[in-house]
C-alpha cells in the first residue's frame, strides 16, 4: 500500500515541532521540491510534487515529481536515463516544501536542455534592463537525440 | 525608477537561451524564490517573489520578498535583523523560479523558529507513517524576544 500523509495539523507549534510529515499542498495539491546534488550542494532543479508523487519518491528512493506542463505524474529521467536516487528528504518549517538531496545517474545532467542544472544563467541588469546571462553551456546531452525535434 | 520586467517570450527557445530575465508569474503574481547561503550553500529557505519585491532585490541588494500569509511586500529581516544580502540570483530554463546566494546579518538565522535553515527536519517512515524528525535544534534567536508571544 502505498504511503499516505495525514492533513496538518491546525495548530502551527505541532507544525513546526511535531514528529509527523504532513505535508501542506497547495490549492492544487502540490509541495515545492527543491533538488540538490548530494555530493556538491548544487542547486539542480525546482519541481513540484503531488502526494502520488511524493509518496513514489519515499517508497521507492527514485525522484518523482508532478508535471505541471503535462499534468501528469513524472519520473525524472524516465526519457533521458537521468534518474534522480534520493540520499536524503528534509522539509521546513510550514512543511510546504520538500528539500530533496540526490545523484544522478545517466548523463548527470538534470535540465532538458542537456545541462547540468537548471539554474544555468546569472540575473543582472545592463542600461536598466533585467538580464539573464548562461554561463554555464556544457551539454551533457544533445536534448535532440533523447527527446526527438520539438 | 523600479525595475521592470519585460513580458516571457511565447518562443520556449528564446525563454530559454535569450539574454532577457523575464520572470514567468504564476497566476497569483509570484515566482519561487530558492535561497541558500553564499557561504557554504546550505539551503536556507524557500519564499515567493512577486514583481515589487524581485525588482527591490536586484536594485537594492537585500533580499525582499511577497508573503503569502500576510499578503504583503516583505522584506526579509526587518523584525529580527537577519537581512540578507544577496550576493548571486540566478533563473532556471523556463524562468518560473530565481536563485538567491545570500550572506545572512543579524543572528545568522533564517527560520522565524531561530534555527539557520527553515530545512530543520529529515523526513523519514516509521512504521508506514511519514515522519520528520528534527535534526537541528540550535536557536540562535528566541523567537519570543523577537516577534513577542504569538
Amino acid at each position: 500500500m502505498p504511503l499516505t500523509f495525514a492533513p496538518p495539523p491546525k495548530d502551527k507549534v505541532e507544525l513546526e515541532t511535531g514528529s509527523a510529515f504532513t505535508p501542506r499542498f497547495d490549492e492544487k495539491g502540490l509541495v515545492t521540491a527543491v533538488v540538490t546534488d548530494a555530493l556538491d550542494g548544487v542547486l539542480l532543479m525546482v519541481a513540484h510534487m503531488n502526494a502520488e508523487a511524493l509518496a513514489l519518491t519515499i517508497d521507492t528512493g527514485v525522484a518523482h515529481y508532478y508535471s505541471r506542463s503535462r499534468n501528469r505524474l513524472w519520473k525524472k529521467g524516465e526519457s533521458s536515463g537521468n534518474l534522480q536516487t534520493v540520499k536524503e528528504i528534509r522539509t521546513d518549517c510550514d512543511q510546504d516544501a520538500v528539500w530533496l538531496k540526490v545523484t544522478v545517474a545517466g548523463h548527470d545532467a538534470t535540465c532538458h536542455t542537456g545541462r547540468r542544472s537548471c539554474f544555468y544563467r546569472t540575473v543582472g541588469v545592463e542600461e536598466g534592463k533585467a538580464t539573464a546571462s548562461i554561463d554555464d553551456d556544457h551539454r551533457h546531452f544533445d536534448p535532440a537525440d533523447i527527446y526527438g525535434q520539438r
